[in-house]
């Protein structure tokens, strides 16, 4: 079932008294004469899109179901948008995150009041099922949910009342809840307008499935060759892909060092701090404006959380 | 003449349609009982406050004054701003610049279509009152300008708007146009809201001037030892002095590595790319928490100004 108008509007009601509206910016530079919109995800509460779905997710439950708590199974910025969301609706959330996860991410996460279990990386999501089956806690999903993506897509309604005259939406993509409900509200709302995904090159299996029609799979020792740590994901869920053939109109993939590049020129014109995940619709903006579609486009920041050091790593090349 | 609400309304009006409205983002950590409140001006066009009081004071001028043209003197933001707010107007601006400034400062103001004249470091102010009395075009000084003043005033405007039950603002200080209106704005609304200074220690002209009742001035070998570099001004102008007296109720001072932290922690909690001047408000509120008034908190984050490789090296320490 696709999300509906009805979905997003309420996704947008329920979400608005604990996540922020972001601001768009623009990629500042004297050439004035085409800037790129950047939806600031990353000024997000958590430092992402993300608390948008959690936050819906959680407050479709009925109250007896929230009582029983929420489990999430995630490393990154999911988990910490579950326990933080979980937080705000005032019940109790468990984060199973792998042993290998940084020190900051684990207390970031109990700091928002969740509980962490860490187990080896490879039985998070199985550990998290068994955990939500035996203590009837309801497992929130990273992307492939219907509560999730119409969380997301809150984006896409902001977006669109925010830049007049928009033409060109181009969003990230790793499991695809985000290009899901963002395409659906630009979609019902402006036909016109064409929504563009962007990957990464070496985690690209959107743009072979969506070459070939059918959905692709690729191994997590092949998607953790990019940078953009939270595009890892092996396909785009099954809902998210659903989304993806009726309202994408194209997948472009973009080089590591145009996302390199691209944090870079977000935090040197546009004062921003993204993550590699963050930039890679603004990499598509740099390496291929010859590519894509003309007209005032938008690009997604959709995230920030990155430790300094490897900020500085990646944009000193 | 003290800067009224009628000054800063109209500036309100006069500056909307090409500066932009900035967020307010919450220095957000899991520590969720006391979050600081920042007014992002980072985010502002250019990168810093110092659009709007460029912006107003060319509103002001009318047209026959404008059509003569602007000149500015400015190694750093003032000057940029004074460049992108000609070019919004219209009318021709030329910015004097130490020939010891940064490459990419130049290329920057000549980019928003300023000329840019080049002169030994100590000459800049002079050269531009010559250009201005000679060519018939415009002074716009950096801060000592009641036009200025209104126009950093309506950072207050928005403030006090966008942060409900406010108690404490924080303020970095230079030449004092940004205290001088924000603070105005803010008392002549919320005449029971603290307003708060904050100067490096190493550029604390106004702290001593402040304790004792009387303008002081130091050397400029003395502020130039702090870090940042956007506060090395000798002296509050005149015009902000005034305010001050009648409207700051403290001066409060922070040190370099505090600086430096308020700058890690921007970046690292609140995803904000901020230029040490920018970040001294932020480094009261780290630095001096058990000192300053209780309540409700804001920043300003002036601006965001600074090159990867110095945020860099601030930043590591």
């Amino acid at each position: 079932m696709l999300t509906t108008s009805e979905d997003l509007e309420s996704a947008r009601v329920r979400i608005a008294a604990s996540c922020v509206k972001t601001p768009v910016l623009r990629l500042s530079s004297p050439d004035v004469e085409s800037p790129l919109w950047l939806k600031a995800e990353s000024l997000q509460r958590t430092g992402s899109f993300k608390l948008r779905g959690a936050t819906n997710a959680i407050g479709l439950l009925d109250r007896a179901r929230q009582i029983a708590g929420v489990v999430s199974h995630s490393s990154g910025n999911h988990g910490q948008a579950v326990a933080c969301a979980a937080s705000a609706a005032g019940i109790s959330a468990t984060v199973v995150m792998p042993e290998t996860a940084s020190r900051r991410k684990i207390e970031l996460t109990r700091g928002w009041g969740a509980r962490v279990l860490l187990c080896p990386a490879e039985e998070t999501v199985r550990h998290a099922q068994k955990l939500a089956s035996e203590t009837g806690a309801t497992l929130v999903p990273p992307f492939d949910d219907a509560g999730v993506i119409a969380g997301q897509g809150t984006v896409g309604l902001e977006l669109i009342a925010q830049v007049p005259d928009l033409a060109v939406v181009l969003v990230p993509v790793g499991g695809g809840g985000l290009v899901s409900g963002v395409a659906a509200a630009v979609k019902q709302h402006l036909r016109h307008v064409s929504v563009i995904a962007v990957e990464p090159e070496l985690a690209s299996d959107l743009a072979e499935g969506f070459a070939t029609g059918v959905r692709s799979f690729w191994s997590t020792d092949r998607t953790g060759r990019t940078i953009a740590d939270g595009l890892r994901s092996a396909a785009v869920g099954e809902l998210p892909w659903a989304h993806i053939r009726n309202y994408v109109d194209d997948v472009v993939t973009v080089s590591d060092d145009a996302i390199a590049e691209a944090m870079r020129r977000l935090a040197e014109d546009s004062k921003l701090v993204a993550e590699p995940s963050g930039a890679v619709a603004t990499a598509a903006w740099l390496e291929h404006s010859d590519r894509l579609p003309k007209g005032v486009t938008a690009a997604i920041v959709t995230g920030g959380n990155v430790d300094l050091d490897a900020f500085f790593a990646i944009t000193r090349g």
